[in-house]
């Protein structure tokens, strides 16, 4: 088992953590996908090997309380990205 | 086991994230509300499956800890909520 | 055991989320009690039996964990609830 | 056992939740000891029961979680209290 | 074992929860390090007796979740820190 | 096993907490990255132990729950460091 699958001391130039490099969205439901994006690059980037991903998925999909965990971490996401767009307030 | 029980790499279209895609409201109460629906749309996206979801349902709803960390999640939504709305201030 | 005991996909109109429907209070000490029953009321939205609740408060009350994670769900409540009311600074 | 342990649906007048009514505190060691106090009078108001209290300090005070999770809990607190006394900035 | 070894009721006058009893820090680095005392001041206030402090220091120290767990409390520290000094911008 | 393999008492002057000192990044990307980073250094004041360490990643890597919490520690870094850029808004 190789230490490769964790957070690598070098952040891979390959993935991208911020897609577009924004978190400027034109709706408050594009930031809210952003937010679900940036959660998920960050697991990516600790476990970048696909299939352990799709395993773990199965396993936070199906726990009750990792479900609420996931929710823990969208909100706060989307709390930065609804404050860097001033709440799309109009 | 699918693993299409977990968040999806592609948001699919057909869920909407934050309901009528604002996060102004009317009324505190009303916010609040927001709050609960946005909370249980992340949970939604994450596993699509009714039947499963259900289940978890039940599992969080009888478990002290975790309807404690739903109250987490709640509140971490519903303070961006309440900011958006400069707190429902007169 | 019934599904209905976890969070509702409609939210039911006879449950209030936010007493007085405002943030606003005269005081922190008002603001802290409000803090806590907004924790509570997303408990009860969460879990409806008022026999099984009861059960779990006796769960979460005498086990540590859980006693400091009500601190944090409250923690969250109170800090929306503080900047609604400008800190009741004078 | 009975299910006065747990929160209490009404809030007992004589357990004052926020000490002296006031947020604002003259310096920073003072506002960090409020966030101490503030966050173990939630977990008296969820507990009444002083013997037990005691109890579940010996289990926390030896839990190298629950130590970390207390810190989580103060440092919740301090955000506000800090906030509310503009950071004690000269 | 001794009650004692939990939160005191009253705070001991000798320990410093804030050193300096300032948040304002020179630089970002001097604030991380702040972050960083003050998580550990209040593992102190919680646990004073120093032998058991480095027991259970080596738990937190060899457990995966609880150096998350840590990183967390040493963020939010540090989002108040640096809130206060305005994010050491020149 | 040595008890200095836990949070020093004494920052140990040759680990930098905030890499160049500074919170403010050219873009959106690079705070993310920052904020991986300053996560990881947590990470590494506590458990200084290269070896350790490694095997600690291995754990966490693959173990779902772990994963969600590395999430809710970055997203908490970003948080201050989106802040402290103005959210990189042009």
């Amino acid at each position: 088992m190789s230490n490769a699958t964790a957070i690598p001391h070098v952040v891979p130039a390959e993935i991208t953590l911020v897609p577009d490099n924004t978190l400027i969205t034109a709706t408050a439901e594009e930031g809210r996908q952003l937010a679900v994006k940036m959660a998920r690059l960050i697991i990516k980037l600790t476990q970048p090997d696909e299939e352990k991903r799709k395993q773990l998925r199965e396993v936070y999909g199906n726990d009750a309380m990792m479900l609420i965990a996931v929710g823990q971490v969208v909100a706060a996401e989307f709390a930065t990205i609804a404050a860097a767009n001033n709440y799309w307030r109009r």
